[in-house]
């Protein structure tokens, strides 16, 4: 695919024209071997020997060699790694060369200043340097072809979660990130000076998407949401992307756990399609979503890991990290799978607007997604009616009246309905096995860290 | 298309079976006619006439329409407007229908309680109310299907831009929110109680979005940015949605006016194909975008407007809404075109990241573009230099360390680049002539409202 640049044109009245040159992007070089070619990009690595000198051209698709002889060789010696640079020479093929072909008889002319060395060589094939440098230095590490491939799969994977629940009807919404009351506890949220009043940052689209069910019946959101996480850990960060997606008239939890499902096989072939690259680069491979992802009840499951390890979590109203990292593992023995949900997880471990199990009033119509040992997701079915709201809040020794701007929506008829979050950077991070959620997120924000 | 929900299904160990029973949509009803259907949605109109009862159902495609005789008809008195009901019946042709189509024979049963009447009703032809109520009121005003179609337009707006800019080679992102310094001023910044320090709320992803140029060459993203808008007007707003991109590698500003106009003929096709019934709904017509949008200079518009009207707006650095008002006229007369680009604003009035015209280093690479009468983007060619940066801060009185993150990445190597910024419900009021922004925007935040 050429890029076609315009060059200068008339600033007169209208009626412009525009004359286009063309640029060779590195990946489409081999289909330009016999051809005069205009490259661009970053000057990713100099070699120089005694006759001859290569330069390597970094642009967003790939590596292109350039062959410098005689005096343009010396040329190089003002272009350090970094530097932006226009070649212009032939194409021609080269077994040698990345993607077979390089460029010969190049000019080469500097389209940016000379570029200070970054803080380490980002022409070394493995990764330069520690986390906490990396992060600190963003702006300049991401150009690393590792350190930008999460985010060539977010991306991708962000674009299947849409195509998936474009076709299925749903709507995307933009709702309030500024929130007058705490949207689930008043835990962990940031508070904001708004006008003189005292405001929040949303931690979740929760009742937005909700009350859009009554409008679209299907909605999803693709947004920022905020924790002021006071943990310093791998896995904990102020600000996350969520893929929210809620939905009405459903039967129960599992007509969720079936669209989530999809949009999960959604993401992964469109990183597939899209980031194949980036995949191979990170040297990972996609995990199937079967068609049916296995499902455990949380009882059946607290039996299962009493039975296996040496531990007895019966009782207990929520799963221990190393009884999801255990269920994770029995999920992929079992069942070659990836993916694992856990159903019917106790009522006074959800929310209050978790819809009960209508059997066993103790549990709930939710469910949680094991993900290479680690919860990706947690969804399921809300309560839809006015009385049980108010029913559930009381029973939690809550006053409804502090929740009236949320709960008047259910007065006006809503249907049956549920829906999940997925947490996009812990998904790419469980996908590409990164160690710190903050490999896999573009400019953390957490405790500590608030630039750049 | 029909909508499959599973029934209840085993929530025993991995391999549940689930029976799938159809939901019709009111829009596909006429596909069904001879069949038993089940339909469901929310009540949105009851007419009980003497033998006869008619009862409306609205889903998320349209209305259908149920006939009930006889005892059935008694039963809509205990389904007020906007009960969620399910209906199973016999499809039947009929002219008089909406769709040509009814449900006869039917069962009708709530799956809510009984809905509390709305503030206004929802099945008026026209809308129900003013501004303030239905903002109020938002959760139960959207369903009406005038008030929800300027959302309709803006999701498949959004859709369109994403397509556009995905085949273009561009990256979607998504950046930090909560930033350490305002981004491009200081005042009308949201400052957050950040663990214990100041931070505020992202103005616009204006910093994140050029370093990522340096990654990605051409990125996008659609996300909130932030205003503390002291203005109680009918066109600012606290949040908004914000369709950004940038991208490297240009010759100057008409690249980024190029693929500018290239996006909007992609968010204008996408409402065509996708919202066309939103469309038909508000009554208006979709502007073309032409394949080039007509350019104005900057100083040649202030003649025009010096000529043609009563005012001499030459030595001032910027357009005054009515002169724009004036011009966006003119380009319609004059070319047909609702949109009207006005390339070459003076510097003292544009950003310091602006970069400058060579030909006349007071004026700048910069456009705004019109569109019915109102700026919609603005966008230009930036500083890619190093040193460049540090003379623009140094010469409007700035201290260059006080930028020192924003600015480090320049001085590794940065490409000639340029971008814009589209505001979502700016672009969908001035399509749907909306009065007041708050009609375009989802529970819109301002000086005053903070909720719903």
């Amino acid at each position: 695919m050429n890029q076609y640049i315009p060059s200068t044109a008339s600033t007169a009245l209208p009626g412009r024209q525009q004359e286009l040159v063309s640029r060779v992007l590195a990946a489409d070089l081999p289909r330009h071997v016999g051809e005069p070619v205009t490259i661009a990009g970053w000057v990713h690595r100099r070699r120089q020997l005694k006759s001859v000198s290569f330069l390597i051209v970094r642009d967003r698709t790939g590596m292109a060699q350039v062959v410098l002889t005689g005096p343009l060789a010396e040329a190089l010696d003002d272009l350090p790694e970094e530097t932006v640079v226009q070649v212009d020479g032939l194409a021609v093929a080269s077994a040698q060369a990345p993607c077979g072909a390089e460029i010969t008889g190049a000019t080469v002319t500097a389209l940016s200043g000379p570029a200070v060395a970054p803080p380490f060589d980002l022409y070394r094939p493995g990764i330069p340097a520690g986390l906490a440098t990396i992060l600190d230095n963003a702006g300049v590490a991401l150009r690393h072809p590792l350190l930008r491939a999460p985010f060539e799969l977010a991306a991708a994977a962000v674009a299947g979660f849409r195509g998936y629940l474009d076709l299925a009807g749903f709507t995307e919404i933009h709702t309030p990130k500024i929130v007058g009351t705490a949207t689930e506890s008043g835990a962990n949220v940031f508070g904001i000076d708004y006008f003189g009043r005292k405001a929040f940052l949303a931690q979740s689209p929760q009742f937005y998407k909700q009350t859009m069910v009554g409008v679209f019946e299907r909605v999803y959101e693709v947004g920022p949401v905020f924790r002021a996480e006071p943990h310093d850990t791998a896995r904990h960060l102020a600000q996350y992307t969520s893929l929210d997606a809620e939905f009405g008239f459903i039967t129960d939890h599992h007509d969720v756990m079936n669209i989530l499902t999809g949009a999960l096989t959604g993401m992964t072939t469109a990183i597939e399609e899209r980031a194949s690259d980036a995949v191979t680069r990170l040297g990972i491979t996609l995990p199937p979503v079967p068609a049916a992802i296995p499902e455990i009840d949380f009882g059946n499951a607290q039996e299962l890991i009493t039975e296996h390890t040496g531990t007895d979590p019966r009782g207990e109203p929520d799963l221990a990290p190393a009884g999801e990292r255990w269920l994770s593992g029995w999920a992929l023995r079992e069942y070659g799978s990836a993916f694992l949900f856990v159903t019917g997880y106790p009522a006074v471990k959800r929310p209050f607007y978790t819809h009960p199990d209508p059997r066993r009033p103790e549990r709930t119509r939710s469910f949680d997604l094991l993900f290479n040992g680690l919860e990706l997701v947690t969804g399921g079915q809300r309560l839809h009616r006015h009385d049980d709201y108010l029913a559930a809040l009381t029973a939690r020794g809550e006053n409804p009246d502090d929740y009236a701007g949320y709960l008047d929506v259910f007065a006006h008829g809503m249907p049956p309905h549920g829906g999940f979050a997925i947490g996009l950077e812990r998904f790419i991070a469980r996908l590409t096995k990164a160690d710190n959620i903050r490999a896999t997120t573009l400019f953390p924000r957490d405790l500590h860290r608030l630039a750049p």
